[in-house]
């Protein structure tokens, strides 16, 4: 189903129903682009923390418009073993409505923009007719205006009016308006004598009607209501009406009603995100982490700055999350499946040994048909992660004794994906965790080298040629990490550096101590994370719609494993197979806090043997442990498409805002040479 | 005639013959946006000076995109006595068109945007079809590495393949990729002993391309042409060719033309502006100095920091410039015309005094209908801005002795309106003057005023209560100018003010002079202005385009006047009308520079009772004028639709780049009150 300004308001209800009966919900959004920084490295390091990622993605994603957000409700009907799918595809923009609304800017990516008009994308949809949406401030400062205006005419203010010394006596009017006004003055005494009740004025300019407003309110105190009319043309004119008291009061209060509807209209989409969040149901998005962060920024509050605020921000807005590329990058799929982008893993999830899912399109909505792909519509979109998660669901479904074909989206052995988002190309961290603190795998086999901004990647080949393979990951002009194969090299090459001029080395260690110690001096108090310290949000958005704010009460329930229908059996048998077994058999209820329950999660990561279900591996990743010099050669995928991985190709890319930076640029471009002949290829953004 | 990606390169012709044989041109551009300042205020203050209006407008409008630019060539035909028009309208956008080349990221003002939207603007054409564009570095940039690639190959390098320090020996295919290229080297080996010439693989990934680029370069050196190919849908598959060394070579040729012709591509709509420079011809537009900003910014080079090179650079792409809104607020139309909008000018000017032009569109161009209005296309816009050119023209000719009906685009009485572009809502200095010094009213009257700032308008009016009528100009949340009526005042206020503890008072004259010290500080060495120092342009701009960078020489006779078919009549009775004078007859050829005669213009501007030229008057300054104390509301009006003008109305709308700051916008809204008693207007912008 298409949303947009013309339809939304009448289909509201049918948007509310289909999340209160869905047993998931399945999102996507479309951006106006993606990063605003000079280029793609920027904003991905293979060597970030976490909270490095999310202080990028904030601050070089966010001024990006989300302007299309796909739902997909899914609702399993027991008598046809099958779900039944309701998809929504929303067009957001953020019409200004009145002359005190924010004026939002937002910035458009040529690249992402010629990528989606390349699949199609209507533009007009959005922009002509996409749904306006306020946050949480902008709508609590809507209503208090609004208040306030109703205040000051219950205090005698009267019809509004323009207020100024002068105006308490008679306007000033400037000479060549004169004649003007007193036409205007003889049409309203006219008004009073003939049988007409309103007279509407020639459109004016506003100079023209402050000076109506401003003569009549001193001429006709009394039994006139004065009103600024538009057009369709956005043309305005002057109506005046004559009234008694008693019509006058009606008005006045058909218009508070008009006022609370319009407040209503303005707050738009984000009332969907209201009730998704309301609903507490499982929201499973793929690679979600970018759409997550959107989504609260743009419907719900400006992103926090500091990650944990951020966590439980997010358990807010959506109490619980499953992200399909981290769930399609674990075991046991990661065997499986070796290319996690949207469209490649819903193609592999319809063969052996995973199932299509069985899935009907609700009676009354458009089905949509996964042969003929229509892959960024974010509905469409929305609706194949949707089936992704469930074919992944029902494989895990044939592991237990004996198999089921069915797994609930409330069943116990999906727990161990919940509010864990994939983090893209980060070398040995797979996921943020929404719910407990992330993973610190150890990075004693990586170096931080600093050197003059002429180096190139080769010349950090050089430096380290005796070590055998290594990997850059680029942070700036002029610094790196360097993964050695072997962390004993570590000390061998400490040493080397200490007679270096050039070029510095330090110890991951040191790098990370020295950015604290940076931190600390902007004042950070460090934080305490007690066991269940999750449920104790110390960060309060302002909460003034009844759809948010919900008790804590409810958002710890949410969080909580809901008993799967069926889902008593599942849990009897959690042992049932080899190769697949939680290292927490609670999943992500309860929250390692201890050191080494942490670092026995990241050792699981680390080692190639291991076959934890933590164990994830991108393809990109693959490509970038190859001894392959250039990483940004090495990572290119085909992710191209829905995740941010195919950006990656463009950074070589050497643009800015308006410009570029041509050195970086032309030294990239000398050393990687081409893995295609072509020169006109359009970057693979999105 | 509509322009896109499209058509354009099968157009060009028509659009270069048209400019070729066109007396003069018409311009317009339509934008994404505005201001991305916090409100507009922070764009215009009635007593900016000409350095200071163009830095604000440098900051905070060039990140918008130029998207649409109309182009309206007219012809004199002689025979028919009328004008031939051929109306162009570009749709603009900056597709990259490989992976090196600039990504553009430009705003969207949510405003603008949906102001078009509501004008049927077509976004679908400008991001689907848009013309692109590259300016004058990035197309050197790109012939550059068009050219370093192209010696590589010389160098035999050979066919551009993946260079590493591992490609010497075989590539490192990891173990899941093995499988895949035996099976592409068995198919390659089959394309040696079959009769296929060429071999198509499958779509593949970025790193599987990679692999198999490293792999056939080791084991096919010789004998082979490797090349990605995207198709339609964006999919990327490698094409392989058996190939002699001949046929090797043709290829290389024809790749050679390719990239000449896609970089002629690349360049775009930049032809277009090339062209018009070129021509010398004189250039029409309605409030144009944000069209010419964003023209050069956009096609020619980023503007530059200094006002003084920003005319110099303008001199260079456009040498002949008129404004329309500056000529219809001058004498002899400013007593005319109440409204200089360009819609209500058109109107104004098909009546008398006034004469419709007699115009016909070109054969197979479809003609624009004035009836029918198609306000904000900029095709559109440029018609109707040379249709109130040409009718202001003849309107001149009518003070002739004998009357002229027809007055041409050379003649010597529209010579003083040249390189004149209207400023916005100065009170004091109606342009900016390209080919010379700006205007320096005396300020005398004016006080620079700084309080705390939770002060809000009433609260300087209470403090200047003494004085009459004052003016209040905001510069920002803690300081303002008041302009007071009589000079005189100012001395009573600089001493009444000396035991003021919450405020300050300075004269206009030492908040210049401090302005001044505080750029001195940042370097600036102060300009001498010479006769004819015009000439000598010390801002170069790169010139790589064969289309800019004429010479010195070709510039200054675009300057200079060009006698008029007929105008040898016209020079002879400049002098024939009485309220109409030149205060220099030479026009615009000769610069004032002493500063005598600049006070003389000055007084001609401040004098109420003068009639020169000079004289102008925006609705909104009259407003200004008035003894109305919130310049918010009186400086509204209709010029809503094209011109800044109308986005004043805007400046109560406190909205940053997402959210707002509430305390401001509070204070305007409780004491402003309403004019117009409806809740919900769309901001006046654009």
């Amino acid at each position: 189903m298409e949303l947009t300004r013309r339809n939304f308001k009448d289909s509201l209800s049918t948007v509310y129903s289909a999340i209160e009966e869905a047993d998931f919900l399945a999102i996507d959004g479309e951006f106006s682009g993606i990063s605003d920084g000079p280029n793609v490295s920027a904003l991905t390091n293979g060597l970030d923390t976490p909270e490095e990622r999310y202080t990028k993605l904030k601050k070089h994603s966010m001024d990006f418009l989300l302007f299309q957000f796909g739902l997909c409700t899914f609702k399993y009907d027991q008598a046809k073993s099958k779900y039944i799918t309701k998809p929504f595809n929303f067009y957001i923009f953020p019409k200004p409505f009145n002359r005190t609304s924010p004026d939002i800017k937002f910035i458009c990516q040529s690249s992402s923009i010629d990528f989606l008009a390349s699949q199609g994308f209507d533009f007009n949809k959005v922009f002509c007719n996409g749904i306006p949406y306020l946050n949480q401030d902008e709508e609590a400062q809507l209503r208090e205006q609004m208040e306030e205006r109703r205040n000051q005419h219950a205090n005698g203010v009267g019809t509004p009016s323009f207020i100024s010394p002068s105006s308490k006596g008679p306007a000033h009017v400037p000479e060549e308006h004169k004649d003007f006004i007193n036409k205007v003055i003889e049409k309203v005494e006219a008004l009073f004598t003939n049988a007409e009740k309103t007279l509407d004025l020639e459109p004016c300019t506003g100079f023209q009607r402050k000076l109506i407003y401003q003569t009549l309110n001193w001429k006709f105190p009394k039994g006139l209501h004065v009103e600024t009319v538009e057009t369709e043309k956005k043309e305005r004119f002057i109506q005046i009406s004559r009234v008694d008291d008693e019509e006058r009061k009606r008005r006045e209060q058909q218009k508070v009603e008009r006022e609370q509807e319009e407040l209503s209209d303005a707050v738009g989409f984000s009332r969907v995100i209201h009730a998704i969040s309301k609903s507490n149901k499982l929201v499973v998005g793929h690679n979600m982490l970018l759409d997550v962060m959107h989504t609260i920024h743009q419907f719900y509050c400006p992103l926090p700055e500091d990650l944990q605020d951020f966590k439980e921000v997010t358990m807010c807005v959506f109490p619980r999350l499953l992200d399909t590329k981290l769930m399609a990058s674990t075991q046991p799929f990661k065997e499986l499946i070796s290319n996690t982008s949207l469209a490649e893993l819903e193609k592999q999830l319809k063969e052996g040994p995973f199932k299509s899912p069985l899935v009907e399109t609700a009676e009354g909505f458009v089905s949509y048909d996964t042969a003929q792909e229509q892959l960024h519509e974010a509905g469409y979109d929305a609706y194949i992660t949707g089936l992704c998660f469930v074919s992944m669901a029902n494989y895990l479904g044939s592991f237990l004794t004996p198999p089921k074909p069915y797994i609930s989206a409330r069943s116990k052995l999906i727990e161990p994906f919940f509010n864990k988002l994939f983090l893209m190309r980060i070398i040995d961290i797979p996921y943020l965790n929404i719910t407990g603190p992330d993973l610190q795998p150890k990075r004693d086999h990586v170096l931080y080298v600093t050197f003059p901004k002429e180096w190139k990647t080769s010349d950090i080949y050089q430096l380290f040629s005796a070590f055998g393979n290594i990997q850059v990951s680029w942070i700036d002009d002029t610094s790196a990490f360097v993964s050695l194969s072997q962390t004993d090299q570590v000390q061998i090459a400490m040493n080397t550096s200490r007679y270096a001029e050039s070029y510095r080395i330090q110890t991951y260690a040191e790098y990370i101590q020295g950015k604290h110690q940076d931190k600390d001096k902007v004042v950070q108090t460090p934080k305490t994370w007690g066991e269940d310290s999750w449920k104790k949000s110390h960060y309060t958005p302002s909460t003034t719609s009844a759809g948010f704010g919900y008790s804590r009460g409810l958002r710890k329930r949410s969080i909580s494993p809901v008993p799967g229908d069926e889902g008593t059996g599942d849990s009897l048998i959690t042992d049932g197979w080899s190769n697949y077994s939680y290292p927490d058999s609670t999943g992500s209820k309860k929250m390692k806090t201890d050191a080494s329950s942490d670092q026995a999660n990241t050792d699981a990561v680390e080692s190639k043997t291991s076959e934890g279900w933590l164990k994830t591996a991108d393809s990109s990743d693959t490509a970038g442990l190859s001894p392959v010099p250039d990483e940004d050669e090495a990572t290119e995928d085909t992710d191209q498409a829905r995740d941010v991985d195919g950006t990656v190709t463009w950074q070589q890319a050497p643009s800015t805002m308006h410009g570029r930076k041509g050195q970086k640029n032309k030294k990239k471009q000398t050393e990687a040479a081409e893995s295609t002949t072509s020169l006109f290829e359009v970057p693979e953004v999105w």
